[in-house]
C-alpha cells in the first residue's frame, strides 16, 4: 500500500520500524498523527515510519474519484500533497533542535577545535534541514516565501542584492560584519586591518553621546542597566496582502513598554533588525538568530502562533539587554512614528560605521586596565564555560526530545489499552446474570475510563511544561551557538597582544601602538566580562523561572493523576 | 563479543533489537537485569536482547584465570552456565502467563471449537515452554526435579507408577477420573459407559453423611455454606533432605485455621491433594491447577518465596470453597496428626470410587427438577461466560505484561537521563565562577536527584501492585481454564439426555431410564448452578479486592511522586 522513498532507521523504544528504500509497507493506521504513520513490512514486523519517507501506491479499485486532482492547489502550496506532507514534524515544534541549519550563524562550534556539532547521530525525521529529501519540511514554513521574500524595498538601498533572510546570509556580504569575520578571523594571513586590529590600531576612538560605560558592580564588570527595563509584546498577527493579494505575507503588532503604542513589523523587518544588531553588536555581545524559518507547526495558525512565540522571545531578550535596547536601531524598530522615519531611520542605520569590532571603540571601562594573562584568562573561561553549557543544553534537548516523543507516543497508548482492558474485563462482568454485579462494573467501568483519561493527559502534558523548559534551552543553544564568533574575536585579538614584541621588532607596530593594543584588548576583557554577566544573571533568572513552571506542572500532573485513581478506587467496596 | 543463538524479533516501543542466529554482537551493557543485555549489531544499532538468546564469546586474552571451571556444579544446576541463564526470567514472575503449558488440563480451551490458545503472537522471551530453546527456563524450576522427584512412597502404593506431578499426568493414569474425560466425551462411541452416563444411569446412588445439598439462596442454586469459613497459613519454607543429604526438599508449613495446628508438606504433597480433589470433584467444580512447576526466580529463595505465595494462594481457594474444604482428603491435608494417619488417609483417598461424574449422585438439590431447556441455556451461559472472561483476562495479564516492561526497563532509564541531564547541566553552572550560583544548581542538582528517584519508583511500582493485579488474574485464567473441562461433563450429558427417544426407540434404554436421566442432568444442572454462583461471588470479591489495592498503591505512587517534586519545586526562587 505504501513505498518506502527513503531508508529509516528505527530508534529504539520509540516503535519504529527500519524501513529501506523501494520497500513495499502496508499501512496498519494513517492517524497516527505527529507526522507519523504506523505500517508493516514484508516480515509482519510493526512499527512507525515517518509519512515523509514513503508514498502511499494509490488503490486502483478507488481511484479517481476519491482523490480529485489537487496540482492547482499544489502550484501555490507544494506541502499539500494529500495526507503526506501536510501534517510532517506537525506535532513536534522542536524538530529543527536537533538539525543545525547549515551555514547558520548560530552553530559555529565546528570552528571551534574541541566543537561537535550534534549530539546526536540518529537519523531523526523531525529533525529538517540536515535530511536532505525533498518533500518533507515544506509545511507552512516553505509558505514562508511568498510572504517574506520580496525584499524589493530593500534591494533599492543597496547591500542586501540576492541575500535572503536569515541563515548564509550573512556569508555573502562583504565588509568587517560579525558573521563574515570567522572566515577572515580563522586564517589570519599575516597583519592585515580586516580582523580586530581594525581596532587595536585605529586612530581616533568614538567621542560622545555613543559611549557605552562598564562599571564594576558586585558581581564585577558590568554594563549600565537602565532604571526601568524595555520590554515589549508581540501579538496580533495579521495576514496582509499586496500585488493585488497574489502575495501574502504576516504582520505582527509590537508594543513596546515604554511608548505603550504598537508599531507593526513583518518576519522580514525583524530580521533587518537581526542583521543590523549582529552587525554592530555581534563582536561584543552574542546576537542570537532569530527564530528558524523552518519552523513547522501543523496548521497555519500554528506556525504563526509558535513563530509569534517566539519572535517574542527574541524580542524580550533582546529589550533585556541594556546595551542593545538602547541602541539607537532598536529604539527605531519599537517606536518608529511613521513609515517616513522608518525608512530615513534603516537607511541610517544601514550607513553605521561603528560595527564589527568597532563597537569596542566606544566601550568606556571605569576601571584599570588588565594585564595580558588575566584577559587571557578570562576568556578561555568563559570559551570553557559556553562550550559545556551548549552540551549541557543539547542534553537535555535530547532527552527532552525523547521524553516528549515516548509521553506522546507510547505511554498514552500503553495507559489506553490498560483502561480498555478494564472495561472489557467489566463489560464480560456484566453480562454474568448474576445479581449484584454492578458495583463491582460501575467500578471497573470508572477506573478503565479514568486509565483513559490519564492516557490523554500524558499525551497533552508536554505542551504543558516540557514545551517550555525546551523553548527555554533551545533559546539558550541558540544564543551559545553566538558565543565562539563573539569569543574568537577576542581570541584573535589577544593573539594579536602576544605577538607585539615581534610586530615591534619587525617593525610592524611601533611601541606605542604595542602599548595601545594591550590598553583596548582590557577594554575588550571588560566587555565580554560585562557581557559574561549580563548572561549569567539572564541564565539564573530564567533557569530558576523554567524550572519553576515545568515543576509546578509536573506536580499539578502527577496530583491530578492521584486524584482521578483515588476517585476511581472509592468506587470499589470489598464485601 | 557475543554471538546470536535463535532469531530473535524486537518488540516495538521496548529498547529491544532484531537479531539473527550467527550474527555477532558487542555487548554495550552487560547489567541491564531481568534477563537482558544491551548490544550493538554490526550495523552499529543498539537494543536490548534476551540474555537466552546469545552465547558469549570467550575473550582469550582474559581466558581461563577469569572463568573457573564451573562443570561440576553444572550437573546440579544446568541452568547456572555463568552470566547467561542464572538470571533468566529473574525479574518477571509473569513468563509463564504467556505460555500454555503443554498438555497441561488447565488449558483447555483449544478442545473449544470457539477456543484460542494465546493471545499474544510475537514471540517473548519471557513465555517458558512455548520457546524451544534449551538454556532457558531452567532456573531453580529445574532443581525442583531434586526437590520433589523421589516419588518412592506413592509408587508403593500403586496406580501412580512413572507418573510425575502435575501436568499431563492425568492422561496417562486409566479410570472415569476428571483429566481424561475430555479424551473418553469428545469422541462418544456408541453408548459406552465411560462418560457422564456413568451417573446418568447408575442404579444405587450415595446415602447418608456424603450428600451434598444444594440449597435456593438469593441469587439462585447455593452450595451449603459454613458457618465459619475455614483459611490457612502457608508459611516458613525449610529445606530438608534425605539420602545422606544428596537429594534436599522444601517442606512448607501449613496452618489451618480450624485446629491452628501446623501441618508440614512438600510440594508434592500438594501435587497429591490436587489429583485427589480433581479426581473427585473435577466435573463439578473447576480444580485450579497447582502454580506451575516453571515458576521462575533469580534466586532460590525468591522462587521458594513465589511458590509459596502462589500455595498459598491456591490453598485459600480451596479453603474458600464450602465442598473442597468440607471434603474428607483435603481436611486430612490439614489436620493429620501424625505420619500413620496422614498414610492411612492416604490409602483410603486414593481408594475413594466416588471420582469423576459420581460426584453427582451425592448432590441433593432441594429445589424442583428443571427441564432440559432451561439446563442447556445456562450450560450455554456458562461457557459464553467463562470463554470472555477468560479473553478478557488474558488481555490484563498481556497488558499488564507489557506495562511491567515499560515500567522496569525504558521508563526509569528515560527518567534517569532526566535527572542526570538536569545534574549535568547543574554542574556546569557550578563552574561558571559567577556568584550566587549555588542556590539554583543546589536546586537543579536536587531536582535532578528527584527525577532519578522516580526513576527508581517506577522501576520498583509493578512489584507493589501491579503484582497483584497480576497474580489475580492469573490464578483466574488458571481457574477459568478447568471450565471447559468442567462443562464439557454437562454437555455430554445434556446430548445424551437429548438422544433420549431415540435410545428408548433402539432400546439401548428403558423409558424409566430416559426419565431417570432427564432428572439426574437436573441434579447436574443445580451443581453447575451452584458452582457458578459460587465463583462469581467469590469473583466478585477478589477483583474488588485487587482493583483497590491496585488502585491505592497508585494513588500512593503519584502523590509520593508529586510530593517529591513539590519539594524540589520549592528550591527555586525567582528574585
Amino acid at each position: 500500500e505504501a513505498q518506502v522513498l527513503y531508508d529509516f532507521t528505527a530508534e529504539p523504544g520509540n516503535n519504529e520500524l527500519t524501513v529501506k528504500e523501494g520497500e513495499t509497507l502496508t499501512i496498519t493506521n494513517q492517524h497516527i498523527g505527529g507526522g507519523w504513520i504506523e505500517a508493516q513490512n514484508s516480515r509482519g514486523e510493526i512499527g512507525l515510519v515517518p509519512e515523509d519517507y514513503i508514498e502511499v501506491i494509490p488503490n486502483p479499485n478507488v481511484g479517481n474519484v476519491a482523490s480529485p486532482d489537487l496540482s492547482f492547489f499544489d502550484a501555490y502550496a507544494p506541502a499539500s500533497a494529500p495526507g503526506q506532507n501536510q501534517a510532517s514534524n506537525g506535532n513536534d515544534p522542536w524538530s529543527v533542535w536537533n538539525a543545525d541549519p547549515s551555514g547558520g550563524s548560530n552553530n559555529n562550534w565546528a570552528s571551534n577545535p574541541e566543537g561537535t556539532q550534534t549530539g546526536k547521530t540518529a537519523p531523526d525525521p523531525w529533525s529538517s534541514v540536515s535530511q536532505g529529501h525533498p518533500q518533507a519540511y515544506q509545511g507552512p514554513g516553505a509558505e514562508d516565501d511568498e510572504w517574506d521574500d520580496e525584499w524589493d524595498d530593500m534591494k533599492s538601498t543597496g547591500g542586501y542584492a540576492e541575500s535572503e533572510s536569515g541563515d548564509g546570509g550573512g556569508i555573502q556580504r562583504g565588509g568587517a560584519h560579525a558573521t563574515s569575520m570567522k572566515i577572515s578571523l580563522n586564517k589570519f594571513p599575516g597583519f592585515s586591518k580586516s580582523g580586530p586590529e581594525l581596532y587595536l590600531l585605529c586612530k581616533q576612538l568614538t567621542k560622545g553621546k555613543d559611549k557605552l560605560p562598564i562599571y564594576i558592580g558586585e558581581v564585577g564588570p558590568v554594563w549600565f542597566y537602565p532604571e526601568t527595563q524595555l520590554d515589549c509584546v508581540v501579538a496580533d498577527p495579521k495576514k496582509g496582502s499586496k500585488m493585488y493579494g497574489l502575495k501574502s505575507y504576516i504582520e505582527y503588532q509590537i508594543t513596546p513598554s515604554t511608548t505603550n503604542r504598537p508599531v507593526n513589523h513583518r518576519y522580514k523587518h525583524f530580521d533587518w533588525l537581526y542583521e543590523r544588531l549582529l552587525d554592530k553588536f555581534g563582536s561584543a555581545i552574542p546576537i542570537p538568530s532569530l527564530p528558524d524559518k523552518q519552523v513547522t507547526g501543523r496548521f497555519e495558525e500554528e506556525f504563526i502562533k509558535m513563530r509569534m512565540e517566539r519572535l517574542q522571545g527574541w524580542m524580550s531578550r533582546m529589550c533585556r539587554h541594556p546595551v542593545v535596547s538602547s541602541s539607537e536601531v532598536f529604539q527605531l524598530f519599537l517606536t518608529y512614528k511613521d513609515e517616513k522615519e522608518w525608512k530615513m531611520g534603516k537607511r541610517k542605520a544601514e550607513k553605521d560605521e561603528t560595527v564589527g569590532v568597532m563597537i569596542f571603540s566606544t566601550i568606556e571601562p571605569e576601571a584599570p586596565d588588565i594585564d595580558l594573562i588575566e584577559v587571557d584568562q578570562k576568556c578561555e573561561q568563559f570559551s570553557r564555560f559556553t562550550k559545556a553549557m551548549d552540551d549541557g543544553v543539547k542534553e537535555i534537548l535530547t532527552v527532552g526530545h525523547e521524553h516528549w516523543k515516548r509521553c506522546t507516543g507510547p505511554l498514552p497508548k500503553e495507559y489506553q489499552r490498560i483502561g480498555k482492558a478494564f472495561q472489557n474485563l467489566s463489560s464480560v462482568f456484566n453480562s454474568s446474570g448474576y445479581q449484584g454485579e454492578s458495583t463491582l462494573t460501575d467500578a471497573m467501568t470508572a477506573a478503565g475510563k479514568t486509565y483513559e483519561e490519564i492516557a490523554q493527559m500524558f499525551a497533552e502534558q508536554p505542551k504543558k511544561d516540557l514545551h517550555f523548559l525546551m523553548e527555554t534551552n533551545n533559546e539558550y543553544k541558540g544564543l551559545l551557538g553566538c558565543f565562539p564568533d563573539t569569543i574568537g574575536v577576542h581570541k584573535a585579538a589577544i593573539d594579536k597582544v602576544k605577538e607585539g614584541d615581534k610586530l615591534v621588532a619587525t617593525s610592524k607596530i611601533t611601541p606605542h601602538e604595542k602599548v595601545t593594543m594591550a590598553k583596548r584588548v582590557s577594554v575588550m576583557s571588560y566587555a565580554l566580562q560585562a557581557e559574561m554577566n549580563h548572561f549569567h544573571s539572564n541564565r539564573i533568572y530564567d533557569y530558576n523561572r523554567v524550572m519553576q513552571l515545568y515543576l509546578e506542572e509536573q506536580v499539578k500532573f502527577y496530583e491530578t493523576i492521584a486524584a482521578k485513581l483515588r476517585q476511581a478506587h472509592g468506587q470499589f467496596t470489598t464485601m
